[in-house]
């Protein structure tokens, strides 16, 4: 068994079962080990940043690793950005990068570069092999890494000559370090901000999977706190039937209103509420400086177990949640604005589907309109980097199937991962792609005002603008085979929305807004 | 004047005209600043290895810095691929990275990491700017850095507080370190070098320009040596009028066999012949044991300089250089093949072209069929980190108006980047994109056998598979609003190549072969 043989059989024994992969010559023998040991899934990207973008879907999905295989640094830094967004998703991934031969590094051949300072960026785990013998043991250490707490990012880069060179071990699992208990204090101190009044939950990650989030809006009603989300989870379980909490606006100052009245905020796997951007003259934080904020629960502590005690000590079961019921809108007739394209997704929903969103602007009348639809998980951009909506959806429809993805995507961030909708054609993966055509980067737009520049002159105002010439996504999918319609009614959207969440498979719509 | 405005007016007072954007809500207060400072042009770009690929072959063809606006570490890593690619090049780019405002980086907001991990793998130059006041004078030596020897990258990472806060400095231009002269005792090794016989001059980055590279020539006629270029070179002057030369094959055994007699191997702004990848049993230099390898200029020194001082040692005058003849191919018949589109491009090469190549295997018979076709530079992929191509003709495009760019373009590697094509139209920029669509990644099905992996099972086979489903070029830049046209004969390839050529303004061309 050689090096790369050990790595792959390591994997699949540590429980990894799908690798996303752009391979290179320096990755060829870890690609020739996935015919030489059964138990992987490869699926093949036609950019890094579509397979680091579907690893952290399918990682979110699944609850799984997910393994990706990249080329060197340039590799690493093309899927950088996703896995950004998958480190702040806490997403189990699994990074295998392919080096020079030990013996090559000295020459600084074309291709090489400094690695390490790459991965460390993004990485909770970084360990470069050199020899076959320890690659089987660093594939295990990299498991238990992204394994641990709620999840994380492991890199491991391979020396060619490691992993083509005899003596490979396959190495036992490494046991994770699993999700933290909260001290007692923690929770004493919970009850006093619950007791004191004008408090919130703000739940976030671990504690809004269905039945810990469940528990949280128990507890919130049980108290009078109130109970709410910020929008960029890596998985939230919504729809009817799913508790009923507020979504804490994105943007800084309709956050800072919905907080200003809360003097106890208790943080359950969430961090600080903070501005995206620092502005000029507004403080980061959304909450009020009167404000005491507790956590309760770190990202990569036991929120559910946290929540227990404390649903414990306030008396609360999961019987006092207030739950969505399953009121979807009515379909809607008119013109197509952000308020109609989200009142037909929520209208037409289908049930247990997948929804990745990289909506941006668009997305924000979304999130009302589809919270009493029919029960679906919905997976955020969490981190900001754009370009991880049509990988994620990718992902997710690999980590699920059998259920439908529906990527409602931005058209400029849309734009950055493409190439992962041949991805969707190669797999059959059933992805429904809805493109928001505004053909502007208007977050930029609505941006300029919030930074002090209310009056753009035309240099600026054409760094933000994306219509000239306009992007035509029909053609673009159908250049990597995947069907797309454009739409610019309500009606029409209705029709395509309806044609194409009845077929398995790929397929886009492009909505003229 | 805020710090915004002192960062731009001092590049342009540095001589920087150009630049490659794609800005976010921490860039907005640079993007206003490029309106109210005039001098710089501001090209939009859908994904930052566009920009950066761009920035690196305008560079490359004005000798001039471009800069690049990217967003935060994604925005960065975004185009770190392409930077590695101009760190291989020696191209004089300045990366200007926007950071949070300093008092927002304590609350780690999703979009915050460590840029300055990412920046230094590739960068020969880092600052990062907390103040106003300091940002014009790190602008001025980020392009002194840019311009040092014969380029190289330098980063400004600019905190958005230090953009936006008034007190800027419009700082004057800092001299670079210009390419540092050869001492006298390297000309005299070279002399010896060369008497010693059985000697190859190789001649790279700044000794491969026209005048440089005839003095080359010219020396290795009036001595008997050999004269060879790599083809991994930032900018190769090519075609009738310009020196003969032997071109080293890339592949690591056809290049030893081609060295395998020289004894003395002359560096002129080159570096050692060395595999691109070290493979199992092979030794990396593919230079013989007992070649004597001699640097005579390195590559920021002043290759000129030194081929001056030799060609005066030995006596050689540029008229003694074999010079190309203007003796472009016939035009081929037959089927599609790499030997008959190369022909074709050889024979239809318009005079002054820029060829911007990131061909992969079918370019190998590219070299031979162009050498004496009409006047033309060459462009390159320097450092092996594909998506190149698409992005280099559209900056060469922007820094070369009036003449023709010829994109000569791999598929797989062509996919990586395509949204430069964009660009392409909404500058209306004079390039041919020409993709040789042979729908796998080819360059790793001929390295299976090199790397010791004759038989490749299914999965991996699968991994080199482009074809499933196929790409539709000319669908792919409609989408972008580029017209395409794909064709599968000699003669529609004769044609279309005609037809696209005396129109200006973008075109593709998807060869099936």
């Amino acid at each position: 068994m050689n090096g790369a043989e050990s790595l792959v059989a390591t994997l699949v024994e540590s429980g990894v079962e799908v690798c996303f992969a752009n391979p290179g010559t320096s990755e060829l023998h870890l690609v020739a080990a996935l015919d030489r040991v059964p138990g992987m899934r490869c699926v093949l990207c036609l950019f890094e940043g579509g397979a680091t973008g579907a690893a952290d879907a399918y990682a979110r999905m699944t609850g799984k690793p997910a393994a990706v295989l990249l080329h060197l640094g340039p590799g690493l830094a093309n899927g950088w950005a996703n896995l950004h967004n998958a480190r702040r998703a806490h997403a189990p991934v699994i990074n295998v990068v392919g080096e020079h031969a030990t013996y090559h590094m000295e020459f600084d051949a074309p291709l090489t570069s400094d690695i390490q300072s790459v991965a460390g960026g993004v990485s909770a785990h970084v360990e470069t092999v050199a020899t076959a013998a320890e690659l089987g043991a660093a594939g295990a250490r990299a498991v238990a890494a992204a394994r641990s707490g709620m999840g994380q990012i492991a890199t491991v880069i391979v020396h060619a000559d490691a992993a083509w060179t005899d003596g490979g071990v396959k190495a036992p699992p490494v046991a994770p370090e699993p999700p933290a208990p909260v001290p007692e204090d923690r929770i004493d101190a919970a009850v006093a901000a619950l007791e004191a009044g004008n408090a919130m939950i703000l739940a976030g990650n671990l504690a809004v999977r269905k039945e810990a989030l469940i528990l949280a809006a128990a507890i919130a009603a049980k108290t009078g706190a109130r109970i709410a989300t910020i929008g960029r989870n890596p998985r939230l379980e919504r729809g009817a039937g799913t508790a009923r909490t507020e979504r804490l606006p994105n943007p800084a100052g309709p956050q800072t209103k919905a907080l200003k009245d809360i003097r106890n905020l208790i943080l359950v796997g969430e961090t600080d509420p903070v501005a995206f951007f620092g502005h000029p003259d507004r403080p980061s934080r959304t909450t009020s400086p009167e404000c005491a904020i507790l956590q309760l629960a770190d990202i990569h502590d036991d929120a559910l177990g946290a929540l227990k005690a404390l649903a414990g000590r306030v008396g609360a079961t999961a019987a006092d949640a207030p739950l969505e019921p399953h009121d979807p809108p009515a379909l809607p007739e008119g013109k197509l604005t952000p308020d109609t394209v989200a009142a037909v997704v929520g209208a037409l929903l289908p049930e247990n589907a997948v929804v990745a969103d990289e909506s941006i602007t668009v997305g924000r009348s979304m999130f009302a309109a589809t919270r009493a639809a029919a029960p679906h998980d919905w997976i955020h951009l969490t981190g900001g980097a754009i370009g991880a909506g049509i990988p994620m959806a990718t992902g997710a429809a690999v980590a699920c199937p059998g259920r439908k993805v529906i990527n409602l995507q931005a058209d400029g961030s849309g734009m950055y991962t493409l190439q992962a909708l041949w991805t969707q054609a190669r797999e059959d993966l059933d992805v429904l792609t809805i493109v928001w055509s505004n053909r502007t980067y208007k977050i930029l737009k609505d941006e300029l005002a919030n930074v002090g520049l209310p009056n753009p002159g035309p240099t600026a105002l054409g760094m933000l603008d994306l219509g000239n010439p306009p992007l035509d996504w029909p053609s673009l999918a159908r250049g990597m085979g995947v069907e797309g319609r454009r739409v610019d009614t309500v009606e029409a959207f209705i029709d395509a929305f309806r044609d194409f969440v009845e077929v398995k498979g790929p397929r886009l719509i492009e909505v003229a807004l």
